[in-house]
């Protein structure tokens, strides 16, 4: 098996192992990286398999904390470069990002993250009360596509409209903040905790 | 098939549906409340299946920045009363907490939250760690186990020694805010953002 410079930089930059060490590993693995970091544990020539400290984006981690402690939201917000990070435009969009999940609970940031057995699933239940409506057969499919978009409307961050101005939608407002930096601004990932409600 | 009055009322909790619906419901899905759910939105009777806001349990939603957004945490931490979660000893441990996980980055809550296949891969490299220091075959199990138990130490929250008294493990500390406040504290969850890292 061969294997290839780039792999072996990889595994060096994730476990600080020597180039050898690291080619070996990953020859005897079959090139397999997970397995390759096991490997080099087991031999005692790394000691732990830590998680990388490289960030690979800038940004900031920011959080709300909604009546006193009921609900919490912790947000990413990613962008290109430390200088943009620092701005307030920057951190002013992440602070109504936190207070906008707080308020609405979206599931997703976009329809892209959302499984597609939810999808199936929810697609069912629009076709079935489509059919209770007593609609003829070639209204029915068009029906529950509406109900499905007003679905991603309300579970989709991005898609939600705006709670400090509802005429706008959130991606409406990050592309708003995207054209004040000069730069891409993109959600990282986010999570809200409501109290005793999992 | 029988659906039991406790089923109903469950239901009905979580669906606000009338008496008779979610009978039926529960009826026509042979008890299965995800199905009963569904099937309560395909005939219209209900919108959408939304999270229940009945919270089960009192306690504190927090969350702590560190390094100026590089690293956020957001933390349940649950009591009995909303009495005890206005306290000070309470709102301190859970400051204590939230910089406790941002400084030591642990992975789970305790050993009982470990999956049995992550235990499985450690307890191997571990096994093939000993088998290299040339003790004899009796001893490498015990070896291992030392490992094993320095890997929970490390990965448990409650294990950990506590940052600002590391003579104290962080279970001690939450054992003696237990004793303070008179009724029973435990961390509901947590979770733990670094910048560019997932």
């Amino acid at each position: 098996m061969q294997i290839t410079a780039q792999t072996v930089k990889e595994l060096r930059e994730k476990t600080n192992a020597g180039m050898m060490d690291c080619k070996k590993a990953l020859v005897e693995t079959g090139g397999n990286m997970e397995e390759a970091i096991k490997y080099l544990r087991k031999k005692g020539i790394i000691n732990a398999a830590k998680k990388s400290d490289r960030a690979t984006k800038e940004g900031i981690i920011s959080s709300y904390i909604h009546l006193g402690g009921k609900i919490g939201v912790l947000l990413e917000l990613n962008c290109e470069t430390d200088f943009v990070a620092l701005t307030d435009v920057f951190t002013q969009l992440s602070k109504d990002l936190c207070m906008q999940i707080a308020a609405t609970d979206p599931r997703y940031i976009s329809r892209d993250n959302i499984p597609e057995d939810v999808i199936t699933s929810e697609k069912q239940i629009y076709m079935e009360q489509a059919k209770q409506t007593g609609k003829p057969p070639a209204a029915l499919e068009k029906i529950a596509e509406g109900k499905l978009n007003k679905f991603f409307n309300e579970v989709c961050l991005l898609e939600q409209p705006f709670i400090r101005d509802p005429e706008q939608s959130v991606e409406d407002m990050i592309k708003l903040a995207i054209s004040k930096v000069g730069e891409n601004i993109t959600i990282g990932r986010f999570i809200r905790y409501q109290l005793g409600v999992k």
